[in-house]
């Protein structure tokens, strides 16, 4: 990319709901936050938003990430609320493109790693689509931040082979399965010495667990839940495939759910009590 | 954990063999060293190099990385080579329980992440049986710094919902496949709309696309193959299912691959010719 000295030199103005235009050599990257702890962002992710011009984030992004932005950068809201889109996606991949095509220096701020169930690949295509250069920068996957911070290794010597990471929010396959419940490859997910890893899984638990034991996964199975991994508000709970329905009730989202053998190492001792409304709030909202 | 000044202040004595004793709040941290690049690091982790007394590194470990220790830490190397193990498991796991018991503040480097195919439970295990603390720091694994430097998503709405991490050396079921054969769940890992990231596969690549393809999945399933990801000697090259025996030898480990329909969007254009030989040496070698 061609330096471009009107970034660096700051300068970004809104005009009329729009951008001053820069220089053409704008760029995006999308930029894996990992899971909250400012701490697990990578040396390059920090680098790369204390250059941008431009940051783009979501909901769950904490304050403490975006303060690592330039102190004349702006910073777009563009988040997802449970049924209830701040901005659709298309949209979103309209502001990145053209914003790079005004030349700016932008960073798209995903939660986690932009290409586990984030929809950077979504973003990347309509980059390359536009013309617009654009840089994928890894972050630490809720998944792989819940396991480490509870100490449950989701591949283990005998124990777990393998490990698949899902959504619980998965779309329901055309024509197939009714709405709200992952169309998952049940029989796949329950063979044993294998870790599940379930994203966004918290309301689907239920059923998910249901679906497990109905294809042949032992209702004893280990689970461990771990919500805000890595977060000082982080909660651990321990409950079995056959009481995961009713353990998924007492906490909130963002919760991972790590299913399989391994799980039974997961030290739970650090659970803080369930209490629901007093926590203390550490995400943006848009505000 | 208790601060310990003689840690602190510096002063790591060799004497006999062992090492002059510390205090007795010695700690375990797994840190995940990430694919390569020091910049992929987490801070945590680049903070974590820097305070230890003791760095025990395997073989991939590049020197960029190992040089954020302190200059008067430690580093130890205990790497495995291929069918030669420099130490074997236990005795790893014995050496940093030892460090820890003696005072030292002890990082343990795994390349990638260290609870994906890292062994890092085993020594996780091994220190919490001793009573040791052990805090785990996350990484970013080979698979993922693979997708993010090709631009491919591992997930991807309406192509894969889920993705599975699989090692290409996972050892054979007792009295099942032969020896060299990784025993894997073929029929799982051959269903579309599936991403499979194999770890350590190069060898075993022939073998791993005639089984998937014997278990259903399109001989024309893309896949790329990423050999040192994120590092400056990182080598790329698109093939399929039914060419993937054929792709692997013109390749060296470590090489990730990346098997499913996402793989079609991986950007190869970066690909330098396969020169075998002459590539610069980026990693440790215990030297």
């Amino acid at each position: 990319m061609v330096e471009c000295s009107h970034h660096r030199q700051g300068g970004l103005v809104l005009l009329d709901g729009g951008f001053e235009s820069g220089c053409e050599s704008g760029r995006v990257r999308l930029v894996g936050a990992g899971p909250g702890d400012p701490d697990l962002l990578t040396i390059k992710a920090a680098r790369a938003l204390g250059e941008a011009d431009v940051v783009v984030y979501d909901r769950l992004t904490p304050e403490p990430i975006l303060a690592l932005a330039r102190p004349n950068a702006r910073l777009l809201y563009v988040g997802k609320r449970k049924a209830r889109h701040a901005l659709p996606q298309d949209d979103i991949n309209a502001l990145l493109v053209g914003l790079a095509r005004e030349g700016f220096d932008v960073v798209r701020l995903k939660g986690g790693d932009p290409f586990v169930f984030g929809r950077g690949g979504e973003e990347l295509a309509a980059c390359r689509a536009a013309g617009v250069p654009c840089e994928v920068i890894p972050g630490i996957s809720a998944g792989l931040a819940a396991a480490a911070a509870v100490g449950a290794p989701v591949t283990h010597r005998g124990v777990a082979q393998a490990v698949t990471f899902v959504t619980g929010h998965a779309a329901p396959v055309a024509g197939g399965e009714e709405p709200g419940e992952p169309a998952l490859d049940w029989a796949a997910l329950a063979k044993p010495n294998h870790t599940v890893v379930v994203y966004m899984g918290l309301s689907t638990a239920p059923v998910i667990a249901a679906r497990l034991i109905a294809a042949g996964r032992s209702p004893g199975t280990p689970v461990v839940l771990v919500e805000n991994a890595s977060l000082p508000n982080e909660r651990r709970l321990a409950a079995a495939l056959g009481t995961l329905g009713e353990a998924a009730k007492m906490l909130e989202a963002p919760t991972v759910l790590v299913i399989g053998e391994v799980a039974a190492m997961a030290d739970t001792t650090a659970v803080r009590p369930c209490r629901r409304g007093d926590d203390q709030p550490t995400a943006a909202t848009g505000a």
